[in-house]
């Protein structure tokens, strides 16, 4: 083991092609982050002799044999019982304070159900969020919540918008982040009641936002916004209708050039540039959901990605670490009064 | 004027490039369908110079003029008031019985509120719903609502269902639609509760439907399903950010295109794909986004169209009225009671 602070601890066994996919990916962060030491957690038989073969990497892992792994079909209320797997091991790692931050590929209901109980939710922050960064025409924002929260109220909008400020400023070096309200309208009383409300949260807190209003889906790929805010409801249906369309156009013209020979005889010329834009949308290039809001950082990578989309997961959580991503939030929450805000806007809006 | 019995009324001012972009939308209309008769409503100091270039046309049309119109940024609480713009009338013809569809490319808000006011939602039927009809990888489908009811229960979905079904029938011509409720997971206890209680309402119901349980946003673009249900605001999203990443991934395309000389050289070889695509993906061939659940059919135009666009609408409309659209929805209707049906629901749920 090296003498590196940054601690991450890795669930082995989550994935569709664990242990292999996330050890090749832990080699490849290695090599990009030398000062990265992992605590990995997994059946000893199966990793072992996969992290044989990487001696870099092996040489800045602790392994801790686990028994017992979460299941895709697990339900959060029966994983929560177990702790015995690598997932529930490797999260209570980042409650014992052995590692800043933990990445798993398993099933997210299972790693948000753990993480809140191990590392419970940041005092005065009342929900945690699933982030991620996505990329739009010129460069790249950030989208919560994608899923952790069905419903949320005004104060929970709110608390997003702080949080996915800071995120966008720690993981996308932006000094200043545009942050707006995912809706149906630009006006002003367009939508639901909690985002009218969000949005007068926002503009009368004294966080220091630039706040930008309401955003529509169809202007997020402009790049109007950097942080984009939405329940975990219409998040994770704007994040899965952008990711089924970019899918279909792809999909669409693989299917016409399959079908012209002309097109064919293209297809050298356009290589460059089917290249670049699959580099742009490569969604390996965007994996690893963050949780936000608890007392550690907990990523989740996609479970059917490769080695590169897994050492992304293990790349964005080092960043977020670096900065002291958690610190801060807690920081920027302990400075604003959201409860008593709240009932100023009720009694305004009502 | 012919003898034909359909009759469309048209808003001549609705629009951005009203009322040329109208007449000829409704040119090329009559080209395709010279049975279609037109009650058009506009200024006619604006309308008739330009009607007296399309003879053709202007024999199966009868003007009537208004002085007034609806302007985008007026609020439907001010609209409804106003019964002489040319909005207005033209939705009152179909009252009257004068017209069975009305085709507006004007503000959809104000649309919205004047068609409820007069033509009435269909007895037994709690909400109209807005549809449009979007392409997939194979085909088409139909989703709605994409934007009339900001929050829906149980039964406005299960209405939705039904009247999406026979609108797949009616206008895709297809036998046994697949009908699905939009998600953010597949699996039974997934999303919200009146979700859960609209699968449960439209299982039960004695409607004959091929219900395929839920959907989720990226699914949509393989063609598993014909019909597609969300409440509006859900929809309305999804519609958007389909809308938005299409886009974006076609101007990336162009972006890579423009800064490689390479990709110049094969565009030629590659005009035929784009063209492909591009007809397959043309926002114009899927124009006319309508209302239903109302005593009449009203068709909102996207106001930024061209002729091509607005004649699409036009087709949509005449196809649904053909059909007897509105008539079969009454029928249905009538076979189920929702109310009693919802009762169930609420027992068994909670």
């Amino acid at each position: 083991m090296t003498t590196s602070n940054l601690v991450i601890s890795i669930d082995a066994m989550g994935g569709d092609n664990s242990p292999r996919v996330v050890i090749e990916g832990l080699a490849l962060a290695t090599k990009k982050n030398p000062d990265i030491r992992f605590l990995l957690f997994g059946d000893s038989e199966k990793v072992l002799p996969i992290l044989d073969q990487f001696p870099q990497l092996k040489n800045v892992c602790e392994f801790r044999h686990t028994s017992e792994m979460v299941h895709n079909e697990d339900k959060p209320s029966h994983v929560i019982r177990n702790r015995n797997t690598s997932m529930y091991m490797a999260i209570d790692a980042v409650r014992r304070g052995e590692a800043q931050a933990v990445v798993s590929a398993g099933n997210t209901g299972a790693l948000m159900a753990i993480s809140k109980l191990t590392l419970k939710t940041i005092t005065k922050i009342h929900r945690p969020a699933i982030v991620s960064i996505m990329p739009h025409r010129y460069g790249k924002y950030v989208m919560l919540d994608l899923g952790a929260n069905t419903e949320c109220d005004a104060i929970n909008l709110t608390e997003f918008a702080l949080m996915g400020d800071i995120l966008a400023k720690h993981a996308l070096g932006i000094k200043r982040p545009r942050v707006a309200l995912l809706n149906i309208g630009a006006e002003e009383m367009k939508g639901k009641e909690e985002i009218r409300q969000a949005a007068h949260m926002i503009k009368n807190s004294h966080m220091d936002i630039d706040f930008k209003g309401y955003i529509e889906p169809h202007e997020i790929s402009k790049g109007i916004a950097d942080v984009i805010v939405a329940d975990g409801f219409t998040g994770n249906i704007a994040l899965k209708s952008i990711e089924g369309t970019a899918r279909l156009v792809v999909s669409m013209l693989k299917d016409a050039v399959k079908k012209s020979w002309l097109a064919k005889l293209g297809l050298p010329f356009m290589l460059g540039v089917a290249f670049k834009v699959k580099k742009t949308m490569d969604p390996r290039l965007y994996n690893g959901a963050m949780f936000v809001g608890l007392n550690g950082l907990s990523v989740k990578s996609h479970g059917g990605t490769d080695a590169l989309g897994f050492s992304v997961a293990v790349n964005n959580a080092a960043t977020l670490v670096r900065q002291n991503f958690v610190a801060t939030i807690k920081e920027e929450i302990e400075k604003i009064d959201l409860d008593e805000l709240s009932q100023d806007v009720i009694y305004e809006v009502y």
